[in-house]
């Protein structure tokens, strides 16, 4: 089969690799019918996930169809079309149990960077039982891939740990897609306010599509005071969803006593926490890997439209292409690519 | 009146002033009949706290007896016997309402800091009617000023935050009072261990006394790797009850994927957040003044004996020896002084 | 000046009362520019509040202008305009200090039922700096109204109450004003689906035009039945808002296990509670006098369009027309009137 | 193998039956050290759970050594020493997911119901991964038994369920070994007040010596009258250990506004619920079947000491003995018993 694989930082190639083969009892192998391209993908390649190793195949989203399963399998069959989440999760270890699946003893963050991932024709999921979800009838399978990794993303890191609730005011640092996919899902707890922080006017424009009711190009502005000049003192919530120091700095700049701080942002450094000021501030600041555990309720809030999951796909390929996807996910700001669809 | 009062960085001195007089409709006057010295005390003394300037009457702690009442003071009258809440809160305004009373708009942390304070024969209360409590019959009244800022300061800035469970793991970093407090009241939830942390054999010593299950001396052993070795994973709780960037740091080293670091300390300099690490670990940060929001809770714990406030209390003092008093406080690690208290 | 007065079960009369005097520290005189009649009014008029008694002036929404305050009146001055809340709240008590305002030692529901409320030209405020809030600039006054009960019930006795969240389906049986006001609450946290049921096709019409995903007439319809038939399993919350027993047991048919049943409606009698059935299914049941602690919430939520607060009022009068504000309230099935305005 | 069989309405035998075997990939067969008897036992012999038909071998409580496992089982092993837990879970369905195993969609409580139990030399749990709990090195085997069923029942459907707090009151109606396991981990909450209700003086002698601060004999005194005059009114937490509409009907009678009525005891036929006057009381009433989710917290509550699960044990007797085990169980007002422990 094809398939996108690693070759060491700053290499990858479409490579002809074998179809996987079941190799527990819990697994399943899934054709692929829809993937896309993370940064978290881009990361890899530039050499800074040292747990991945070269030969790789890379990827960690997508929709497919049930090929064969394992005698452990129950609850689906070949045929199936199923949701890939892009946390692996075994069901029964003391984290997966506490629902904090992104720490499963056996499994967590591990396709397309410890196990061979989606971005091929198959794909071997371990736990599947616990690691894949129907796709309910009637559903758009390319916006489900939305589902595997970045919805959740910004949902449970960004919107659940950051406490949004009716009537409050919240910030996200980073209009990128996952800022996006906060800033969509941020809209189930009806906030009053949504400020968009970038440094991008496309994407400030794109965030005001999506609801943003307020955005800030932190380039042309100064952000931290702009937002004091919208609420008064702050917001209830900032979402950090860049990954750099001072992204995170400017979250502590722009929350409200008694606000929270949502790191969704993955950070290559430490960053300075100004406790001399915020010792006495009653804050809460947050950080999480995905864990996966809100995909029911996307599902539901996606079926009922809630939410469309769609709007974050700017562009489609085959995956004979995917190096094309790769350099059009890649040149995000000139190309305004969001997510990029993947299909056979 | 007798009256401590600070005059300027490195000078205090037992002055002779006038008996306050009420200012406002809702405050009271109060015969203070035992009040207490706070770290912040001794802050203000090195020069810390600029906002609060020479001339000032210091203490925020105690208990007395009403005087008088001004004409908006409905709960209160001349001779009822009254805990001091270190916050002075309003009941009205947005913050207040919430429960934050640590930022009451026209309150918060004001005594002995902004405004004259308990350390002197009388004391005016403003908005007495939210920010004083009567004392229980048959309550030791002694024990009661522990309830003035240093239990509630333990309680919800320490055990609250840091959502201390039944059966679940804690670590306190340092032994003072306000770690010996946050000791005290994190066994109102039954944790299976709570491990103390600190540089003094003798505090650790008065720890075990007070019901930690294990103790480590930061400057003989390894204490992450310790904490490590007792637990597995880390901590579900760590507190950081110092102030200082080192033992925050040591908090970030010791806490399990999932956990909660409540900071207690009063700090002066920002600290290091590892965030290239602790981004993916699920944890949570909070920082909080003490809101005295469970002053109910801990008065019905102290009555019903779940705790023994008093044990906390090693000296005595009368209020023209307060010199003295600070003295002792001050030289904590050879007098062994932990709370000392002042009657008139 | 003019008053709506309570004249004994089945008797009220528009009449010439003084204008009312400030008596407490705390009070406030409002002039009223706009008040609204409830279903609670109607009962009092049928004889059902024996604790409000004949010559009561009744109303307790609306909103108005300070007219003068008590010297204890810190937060609002004559001139501003003002929301008034139907619960009076201290805002010193216990439950005052846990936000359980309906209960408040000295106040609760009183307005328009122990005290004469705001069917007036002028009204006397208790607590007013806790139980008044500022009229945002730019609001609607008269949609602000419906901010005074049917909002906060709606949104605290059923939504919140009924834990209803993102995804989660939703049952209210009462599709009268207070069912609709949590029909539109309810909505702040993007539940897939909100079926009302009732008995007439007008309120189920309006329903479906305020948001409702499913309606069910349950007199022609088996309702527990197409609950079953829409959602498998029953609704993650039902909410009564009827107050009668069929109705409440109707909750108990419709309910999934793990559900919340949360009660609104004001009941005057005992109900059966099918614990035989239920003791194994993890539900939760909750009674509620609306507390209006929701009420700063609710307002960010009207000014920010969350929700259309004014889409309640359908009729228009005069004080000096009440009765016949009255008379269309009171023949709501023939009228087709949600909530009456009043104006001077 | 010897085993305790149903045998229909008023009938039970100790038979041979042949040893259980392996039926699905995730079963283990597990070889009873020691198992109890529980209240529903009786319930069932007495007819009461036609679910239950005759031949069925009774017993969900006990701990024991794993004998086999299946190919799909990876947690445990032949000679593991485990704890059963009464409550089966596939740890993968949406009940499981959400922590209500009571629903799992393949188990539940099923064990000693609709499968065969563990009054018996050996037992087959399925999905044993998920149903059965390691044996901490150092634990007394015996007193573990007690978190089969009897603990998390308390702790979940009383402790958790009625939210019991620092400083809170609590009244338990009904002192058997339900009523008192409630007692004993409603500790781990350190409320002020722990009121038992019984009409079994020695029930109740029990209770005090467990950590009940009052208690009350309810066929002697008013209970209601005397929970008012000991609490003022009425108490935060009100857990029903009993299944009759009496006692439940005497939990509305004692709780305090705002307060939690946790229903434990399995009841027979419906309740009055008094909505004329609890719709305003702001309260709670919650169902649950035990889903045995705190198991893993009540093991490290049992090591840590913090309860003490043997305390539950009043009789012993060997698997032969298993009918006079029964005839001591049944007659517990005359024979004091509360948990009896059977070994092989």
């Amino acid at each position: 089969m094809k398939a996108l694989v690693y070759r060491g930082p700053g290499f990858k190639a479409l490579e002809e690799r074998p179809k996987p083969a079941l190799q527990a009892a819990g697994d399943a192998i899934v054709k692929i019918t829809k993937t896309t391209i993370c940064g978290t993908d881009l990361h890899i390649l530039k050499g800074d996930v040292p747990t991945c190793t070269p030969g790789r195949i890379l990827g960690h989203e997508g929709v497919g169809i049930v090929d064969s399963v394992g005698p452990g399998c129950t609850s689906f069959k070949p045929g199936d079309h199923v949701l890939i989440s892009c946390i692996s999760s075994c069901g029964k270890c003391d984290y997966c149990r506490r629902g904090m699946y992104s720490h499963c003893r056996s499994g967590g963050w591990i396709l397309g960077h410890t196990i061979d991932g989606t971005q091929a024709e198959y794909v071997r999921i371990p736990h599947a039982d616990t690691s894949l979800y129907p796709v309910p009838a009637g559903a758009d399978e390319e916006a489900l891939a939305m589902l595997s990794d970045i919805l959740p993303t910004g949902f449970e890191c960004g919107v659940l740990n950051g406490k949004v609730t009716p009537g409050a005011t919240v910030a996200i640092v980073g209009a990128g897609p996952i800022g996006l996919a906060t800033l969509l899902t941020a809209q189930f707890y009806s906030p009053s306010r949504i400020i968009m922080i970038d440094l991008d006017d496309g994407r400030l424009e794109v965030a005001r599509r999506f609801g943003a009711t307020d955005t800030i190009h932190s380039g042309k502005e100064d952000a931290a005071a702009k937002v004091m000049a919208l609420t008064g003192i702050g917001v209830d919530t900032a979402v950090e969803a860049v990954g750099i120091p001072a992204t995170f700095e400017l979250c502590q700049s722009l929350i409200a006593p008694g606000g929270t701080i949502a790191n969704v942002g993955v950070h290559g450094q430490k960053a300075d926490l100004h406790l001399e000021r915020l010792w006495s501030h009653n804050i809460t600041i947050t950080t999480r890997l995905v864990d996966t555990v809100s995909t029911p309720t996307l599902l539901k809030a996606v079926m009922s439209k809630k939410v469309d999951a769609g709007s974050l796909i700017t562009h489609r390929f085959t995956l004979d292409r995917i190096l094309d996807a790769y350099e059009t996910f890649g040149r995000a700001a000139e190309t305004h690519a969001l997510k990029v669809i993947i299909s056979p």
